[in-house]
């Protein structure tokens, strides 16, 4: 057969032992910040039945699901149909009845109605696997990319929101990265709405809001107008424009303007509560900012939105959450209110990339490295090896006996610290010859010497 | 929208908290023992371009691929074509140009021969990654399976098979689980057909042997008579039906046998040399046999063929992998010789639970619950919550002020070990009553004592 050229898919990467490394520092960090709240991992296929997916996330979505082929003869029982504009649907869904998972969320309300007999509610879980979306690929925009998620499900509780401020803070604080934590409350949107006699034009205020600081409070009114609301309304609006200071000044000035609206009171009473929380035991590092403007998931969020943003390069958001009151109504399961978070585990490793924030140790993984000088030396140096990696001791012995200066190459490349030498003379003398492969120093050591030197 | 059944396709699986737990105290082992020997991990993405699987695993594996429908308007350009038997393949290969992996070797080897110039030979890699066939499912076989792989590459030595052997033996021993290692060589087998003067039928040969101790040596005969070997290639092959004795024994008779084959004598060579080394650093549990009738993956090993099996159980085969000579020419890198193995984790998980082997610690997660007494006990609460946390023990405060018994029960059944009660009195004295769950026992304490406790 003809060799082929070696590529994979638009849109799609190899991880390098490198890029491994680096990347299981985040997911490990990640994953032992959820189980230490006492989160539990699950895990759901890759391949979701179509009626799952299709649907949950807007017409623009299903157009990015992957489908995949049915098996075996999938044309089967379409034979002698014509392919044209009108047979196009009744050829997708005959030939397709499975896709790739979009998104963890809706694989997770699917989960918790089929298993609801088995799960012992409230339910915190966690969940780390990749998704897939027939995007147009960018820089930081792929394909396949993993989603790192905790929800807890079956509690309105507001120590939930708490928990996963803790946890954000917890997380960035481990990689040591400097991030704000931006809270706002759907409530509080649709309370400003209220106030101003908009209630059904949230999500066009909350648009507006949101470039104030870009374009200027006059252009904000003009699109405002355009959208149809009243010049009563921006004036009722004009004090949020206004408004300025801490979260704590800005909390006063919400339940003065939102006095009159339930809703509206009910949002900032909420986060009242959760910065009480955070008074009683304070965050590690991350700073927290009440901001009004932030309208992630409005389509979706009924209580708490949470966005976190790098305070050291900029980036746009790096995890991201809010609570939903109805997550697994469309399985069946209505009523079960949950708040989760999702972590962005690539635009997390362009930051550290960028800001070199890596340990030097996922750079590192062998110990030690045995020169190999031909069969004698291989089988005295055996049990050595054997006794050392039981120890945790990653060492390896060179396969082949081939030119010093080749194997000295591959030590380097691999950034082994140390190159054990085994020759005739260290034999007869029972030790080793230790080379420090950053500073170049040899010394003739014992076993006991030398596990003291890779152990210290 | 009406609700939907929650439902996932057929042969794939959900994994439950405890599932999860026991399946990555496996894959961590696993993870654990080839770092410990110097491998480095990899990924590949999920799916390859159909030009890098087909044709790989034979016109079987063809039809057991996952095929994944083009994005967007996959069918334009097809348009008034009719679809029949003549214009199927046509509509194939337009409508699909990517697959789900149906295992990671061919993966990796695409990757080798990709990132050629950044690797660092030889090349010591593994992945542990889920692969999808189209399989028909049926108890024990599933769609999505993951794969355990170890392989380097860029090497012949035969310490690389050592190293293996040791890395099943360490990972099965680290997992308690009594196994036996069986070993062959393609070249024993080239060997016996060279002898007998059959050297186009060393598939039949092999294929009959593996059934000697089912259907006895007459039977064999008939079987191989069949497939056209004389009688006197019959008589010839009689000695190796006879064949008995220990590793040693089987040595010996093989190295007089296959005096008369280069070949037969370069594979009895390699089993020795293999040997030695165990002598040198014996396998620390597993049991290591040499079995002529192994005959794993013909097609593809060239010299060491590797099996393992439970000793106390009879399932199949948990563990296997063996040497090619060429894993990268189809991708134009010829002459790069490796080795490796493959761990079946779904069937080590299957002998685990039969054997009850599963350390107990995989069904725990969280270490001590704090009862919810209301707003005033739960901010007291916070602060030890988070020092606790801190500790590394895994602490959770349940999140409504529910009915007490409903709490209790949340901690049963998640098999929390330890609940904090809280109340007006507790918080009066500074104090902590906790209730050991499986006694039933309850003490007063202070915050130092009941840390001692957790962390004992």
């Amino acid at each position: 057969m003809a060799s082929q050229k070696a590529s994979i898919p638009k849109g799609t990467r190899d991880f390098s032992p490198l890029e491994m490394s680096r990347r299981n520092y985040i997911f490990e960090t990640i994953k032992s910040v959820f189980k230490n709240y006492g989160f539990q991992q699950i895990e759901t296929p890759a391949m979701e039945n179509l009626s799952t997916l299709l649907g949950k996330y807007g017409d623009e979505g299903d157009k990015l699901l992957f489908r995949i082929l049915n098996s075996g003869d999938y044309l089967r029982g379409l034979e002698a149909e014509t392919i044209n504009s009108e047979s196009i649907a009744k050829i997708s869904s005959h030939i397709s009845k499975r896709g790739l998972r979009y998104d963890l969320t809706v694989p997770f309300a699917r989960y918790v109605v089929q298993h609801r007999n088995d799960i012992n509610f409230p339910f915190k879980r966690f969940q780390i696997q990749p998704v897939w979306r027939a995007d147009n690929p960018q820089k930081g925009r792929y394909r396949e990319f993993y989603q790192c998620d905790a929800d807890m499900i079956g509690t309105t509780s507001l120590l939930n929101e708490f928990e996963l401020l803790k946890i954000i803070s917890d997380v960035f604080s481990l990689l040591s990265l400097q991030v704000t934590i931006k809270i706002n409350n759907r409530k509080v949107l649709a309370g400003i709405s209220e106030v101003i006699g908009e209630t059904g034009k949230i999500t066009d205020i909350t648009v507006a809001i949101d470039k104030l600081e870009k374009i200027g409070k006059n252009k904000v009114k003009e699109e405002l107008l355009a959208k149809g609301l009243s010049q009563k309304s921006l004036q009722l609006l004009d004090p949020v424009f206004q408004m300025e200071g801490n979260n704590e000044e800005k909390l006063v000035f919400l339940a003065s303007y939102l006095s009159s609206s339930a809703t509206g009171m009910g949002g900032v009473e909420e986060i009242r509560t959760l910065m009480n929380y955070i008074e009683m035991d304070p965050l590690k590092s991350a700073k927290i900012e009440l901001d009004i403007t932030l309208a992630r998931g409005l389509n979706y969020y009924t209580g708490a939105i949470i966005e976190v943003k790098s305070d050291e390069m900029n980036i746009g958001s790096i995890c991201g959450g809010g609570r939903y009151d109805d997550l697994t109504g469309i399985f069946g399961m209505p009523d079960v209110s949950g708040v989760g978070i999702s972590f962005g585990a690539d635009r997390i490793y362009d930051v550290m990339m960028q800001l070199d924030r890596f340990p030097s140790s996922t750079a590192k993984h062998t110990h030690l490295l045995f020169v190999n000088f031909g069969e004698n030396e291989v089988k005295y140096i055996l049990p050595f090896l054997g006794k050392l990696r039981s120890m945790g001791i990653i060492a390896e012995l060179f396969p082949d006996n081939a030119k010093m200066k080749k194997q000295m190459n591959y030590a380097d490349q691999s950034q082994i610290p140390y190159v054990a030498l085994v020759g005739e003379n260290e034999i007869a003398e029972g030790k080793f010859t230790l080379k420090n492969m950053s500073t170049g120093e040899q010394q003739l050591v014992s076993l006991e010497e030398l596990i003291s030197v890779l152990t210290s």
